[in-house]
């Protein structure tokens, strides 16, 4: 069975006791959180998020290169002040190097991808700085708080990582 | 106070009754969600979704030509098999145009951002079935079951989207 059609289920029951009706459409919290996309990661419980506090926005690697488009949005149209960027350790991101994608996908789909830049990483706590540098120098990106946590998918904890003096 | 302080607090009580610490990295239910960042929308709460579940990707609209490169590492090194696309009513994305955004980018911080394209619609059904066909016409995506839903903001409810015959 398509896990769709669980999906169609499951969001009866959500609906069933839905409360939520009136929100308004600028996030109430107003902080933009840039997560890697990892099942094990639920940012809204990890970060005590309620419906309508933050835009939430997710990707392979949690990677703030390719969250500038929405982090534009998200300040211009929306009004966030704040960014929190969220990865995780056992992140697949640290199991792979462009050039292994590269050959994979030209092996398995028969497709070039060789202008394709997959964003992995080696080191955890260098991949947040970076991304937080990525933001912090960005011309579109707002003089804003800007911070960065490494969330353990063994105990739920998170971890803010801060520049070595 | 900064929102970040706030999120490590609630974290704390998230971890301090944490059970899900040794679920595999690939995701359970062999899926990837593409969905919006709107702040009202937890895909999780919405679909049904536990810790482990299903990769979630989520931009401002929940764009998929955005999440080509997520979707590639998701099924190709993840083995996800299935996509379920999430948009959803009140969405900010009808609510300006390129012309618009980049007007105001400049005006507020003087760049010129011509060439981006902020990906906004007109249309939320339309939006669906465009981001639908981009992945099905993308030879970097396998031949999965793609499904589209608008959620209600107001009702809590998701709305299957299917082309008009």
């Amino acid at each position: 069975m398509s896990v769709s059609v669980e999906f169609e289920a499951a969001n009866k029951q959500y609906a069933a006791t839905f409360d939520k009706g009136s929100l308004p459409l600028p996030p109430g919290r107003k902080v933009a959180v840039v997560a890697c996309m990892d099942a094990r990661l639920d940012p809204a419980k990890v970060l005590g998020l309620s419906e309508g506090d933050a835009h939430v926005i997710r990707n392979a690697g949690g990677r703030t290169i390719e969250a500038l488009r929405s982090v534009v949005i998200s300040q211009q149209l929306l009004g966030t002040r704040e960014i929190v960027i969220l990865h995780h350790t056992d992140c697949g991101m640290l199991t792979f190097s462009d050039d292994h994608l590269r050959t994979k996908v030209r092996n398995e789909l028969g497709e070039d991808v060789d202008h394709i830049s997959f964003l992995p990483f080696a080191d955890l706590k260098k991949s947040v700085l970076d991304d937080i540098q990525i933001l912090k120098k960005s011309p579109l990106v707002l003089d804003v708080p800007i911070s960065g946590y490494i969330y353990d998918v063994t105990s739920g904890k998170i971890e803010k990582v801060v520049p070595q003096p």
